[in-house]
């Protein structure tokens, strides 16, 4: 084994630092895994520009990095499922087990939750890294690390869907084209939606949507959130029985409303700036149900299935690859807009 | 039968005449009423002193009253539960029936439905009246024509109850002490919540609270939502699994999701001003949803056995009563806050 | 238009007869149709056979199927989504639209239901039939007639996946690869079901649905439940969240009971003999809810959605195809195994 | 602290001896618990005169007893909600905690989970014993040790109405007027439940069911389970939305099913003997749903509150009492039929 465990870790905003750190022992139902592929997010980026992200603050030094997949190279006392030589995806979240929440099914609310790179937790872009056995994914041979990692926002959009009770023949509203709503559409169509519709105001994102298999695409194309959701249900001839909004602006949360069928559902997978100011009496009288989405809950079991058996193909989404060592450069691509980078992948290995 | 048939019709702001209108013929599924007692609501209210309410415009003369029970005094053909002389609440709402979205059981938010005096149909506030018999349930002995007309706001707090999914054990806020907050009191408690904490900007208000069961009354005493919500939560010792927000005001609103339990809900049963600024990261972040509520479906039948059983006291929420003829009397003194009136109810027999 | 209309009329066991029937007249939501597919499943056969089905039997000469679909020749007063000219699927059933279960969107359970060809209602293997328009389903230029006769059956194998709650993940087995079983299958599969198993007895039907998409299919090789559902299991490596029984044999139902993981359900779609013995005590333990399955309920825009999109392709289900002339010869087919019927048509038009 | 902790160990059939074993030391989430009150159910006695039960054979010695409370006489590392001193009702089951039902809030159908006096686990029946913290629900003051024992069989009979949907308005049959039987009653109606039905063959346990709420007591007075169904329909005036089975026989099992109001459910907490011979097709044309119940999940502080705010009183439950040196007398008074037991406790303090 290694004797050493290069972490990348951030100081402050802007300061990422390659440091050395101690290799983990693996407790009970723990394993110790090298970490192969680690995602970027906007979360991650949040916190390497600003030190932050929402109610979250950077209060020391914090290993960064969630979004990842490695192989297990020593296992701890209990561990049954997994062996030395696995590879697996690791789901970054560890809840505390014992509270109301938890032991009702609703982990990922657990106030108790360890999770990689939300302050003060530890990431892992690093090399060496351990965590609970039962959130570590044996990956099958026809899964890569890479598609390892990237399970982690595709349980976003998971979960996202079972928020919006997206089932066979629903319809789909998704606002913005990033890598989480292109995610959506992927599960969305696999529950069984018969119509998505996807908005962004990037021409090229939404070229990219219709090669992945949205019905409609449509480019943003004024200030008014009103004026738009009846543009957009004209268009498609329906309004949706759930949005699905993921731009994180106050324009499509609006425009999310507006658009639903009575009875539906607006799931916010994006974040607002501060308070948002929406149409509530609309959403009120169709009876729309305004839904946030913290994290995922019992969806990388679902995300997996779905990569094994070829139903989602993900390897499109990846645009550029870097070395660990290479972090700043990394993170500087998803920062620069004219780099148009869907998905940023480390290798740490 | 009477020759003539007045009603209590509105022409416009401030402008309620009593007029003579003809007896209507029941037709398949119908039966005529000869009307007992009809309640005065917020929405009666508007209406009366603006024109409007909500998304809702008087464009035409309308006969005003929706809270309504009355006896029997003719039935048309296929009407089988009920027969001349039968005493029955009226649930004021008959949808399409043919619509996706009655056919799954969401009547209430047809777009095609019938209601009481929400612009252009007429309502109920007049000596004969007709109505789909189906929507008509018929009162044994033991309940009262004002107990009936009650049973309208009752199915507004039941359903708000079943949105907010109360069932044994929760633990509920309701925002505003007014009818609809005491109906929903005593509704909660009914489906078991252990404990009902109830809040107000008057204190005459949460007395009358206290005394139909609130295990916690507290006056508003600050400007600041989240500051009120963490003083609530301090003095009765939990997060609420539901909050049922009854005042209609923004403050409540976001009062309400800094207070409520991560999983839970907000029910908005009150209409905020336009739009509304909410506070809407921290609902996200704790999966807190939003919902809003359009009157009732199915609940009838519930509020009226909650009644008929005697697990609910609605006679003591009567505080003042006039005849038809006084109608305008009745709307004023729904206005006078000087009045203190709970709930005031119209005879027209 | 025509001036006789030709019927199969079920007079008694193995008694059909070809009749003249007055044409109807189309009422208000009515339409009046030219009925072009009708297909013939299971009940229709045990109708011929025996004079009766489950718990019905003929009492009165009765028009023979309901799975079918035709051609707006004339459209009643408030019809507004077709016009003369539109081909329609015919839902089979048209409910009360009065009583509780039907106003609580339950309207598969309504007591006083008209369904087709259910004693004492007439069914449509007959030139003209009028129907409630809101139970007609417009037929896009893409679907056919038959295709949307075929909607009936699909619709069943929508309704069993919701009930057994088949969503995204899930595994899924079923029973009996017949034309229900099969549809099945493509349901779940668009559902998001991650494995379908398929049992049968017959191995050229567990070809057809391994060429339809089954993930396994399983020849029944014992009589003992147990042990078959272990053999099951072993082979497939999991045990099924959901089961779908449409074999109707105690064998089946009991075999799935063993099979299906705890917290599971066991839906019942085929039919037992009389009483039923169940190792009872194996689903209590694991929490195994046994599901029954009446008709469906708002499936048929899912199911025409599906066909519409292209996700589901039902041509090759249809195996043989009759003149209404040759009704009794359609039903020897499906009765008469060595045909290897999947599922027969008959052509009114 | 005690030298000694006396323990009673069933080592077979009809053979329970007091012996000493060791007072186990809490380890991290743990406390350890001096004994106070443990009731005996129905499963305790099947162990005690037959060394098993459903799926379950003694096949070490094992200490018997699983409905207690106790106080705290040491904690562990981690434990924050208990201290030293505080009385705590004791959820007897502790699930692994990582497994898909555990994750998934079904702990209760955890295959790896530890539950006192299930073999080969040892129960409670002792001096001092060791226990999850996060399993043991502080008593408040006004509830007392022997009323936190009756949590145990409470949170069954709650969750036996969560199981069946009980909820305001609901319509109610219970079989069975045993302690568990009674205990749904009183769960019922605090529910919200608006007639709650309740049938046995003895006289005298109806007639303490009517002292305790029941709206209906029906004795038994046929064989035939349709005859009995049609009785009891006929009898209060409508069909239950939920039957809850407490009696254990194939009888009332399928008198359930033929007396539910269709869409309603069936739930099983007795248990039936090997296979049970039910009317399926009847329950598969009303799609009543039958359902099992295994245990609880997340029921004790719903129990406790419902006792601690007075809402449920136990108190007569409890007509025998023993000390631990007369456990086998306890047993005994429980299978004797003549001694009119309903709730038998075991003081091991």
């Amino acid at each position: 084994m290694a004797v050493r465990n290069l972490a990348a870790v951030l100081h402050g905003p802007l300061d990422i630092r390659l440091e050395d750190r101690d290799i983990p022992k693996p407790g009970y139902n723990e394993v110790l895994l090298q970490i192969g592929s680690v995602g970027i997010c906007g979360s991650d980026l949040k916190y390497w520009k600003y030190g932050k992200c929402g109610i979250f603050n950077l209060e020391k030094p914090m290993v960064m990095g969630h979004e990842a997949s490695g192989t297990v190279v020593q296992i701890g006392p209990g561990v049954k499922h997994l062996k030395v030589g696995d590879r697996a995806a690791i789901e970054p979240g560890v809840p505390c087990r014992t509270c109301r929440l938890c032991k009702s099914g609703k982990y990922n609310l657990c106030k108790d939750i360890f999770f990689c790179a939300t302050p003060p937790d530890d990431g892992n872009i690093c090399q060496f890294y351990k965590h609970s056995a039962d959130f570590c994914f044996k990956l099958p041979d026809n899964v890569s690390l890479e598609e390892g990692a990237l399970l982690e926002p595709l349980s976003v959009a998971v979960y996202a869907c079972q928020r919006g009770n997206v089932t066979l023949g629903s319809t789909v509203l998704i606002c913005g084209a990033g890598p989480v709503g292109v995610l959506t559409l992927l599960a969305a169509k696999q529950m069984g939606a018969s119509c998505v519709v996807i908005t962004d105001i990037d021409e090229e994102r939404l070229d990219f949507a219709r090669l992945k298999g949205a019905d409609f695409t449509i480019k943003v194309n004024t200030n008014d959130p009103k004026e738009f959701a009846e543009f957009v249900t004209d268009k498609v001839g329906f309004q949706p029985d759930a949005t699905i909004e993921c731009s994180g602006t106050d324009f499509s949360f609006s425009m999310g409303i507006h658009a639903t069928y009575p009875g539906g559902s607006v799931v916010m997978v994006g974040r607002c700036q501060g308070n948002t100011s929406i149409p509530y009496n609309e959403a009120a009288t169709k009876q729309v149900d305004i839904k946030g989405l913290f994290r995922y809950v019992n969806c990388y079991p679902t995300a997996l299935e779905m990569v094994e058996s070829g139903n989602i193909d993900l390897k499109d989404l990846v645009t550029h690859r870097f070395d660990m060592t290479e972090t700043v450069k990394a993170f500087e691509t998803v920062d620069d807009k004219a780099m148009k980078a869907i998905k940023v992948i480390i290798n740490c290995n």
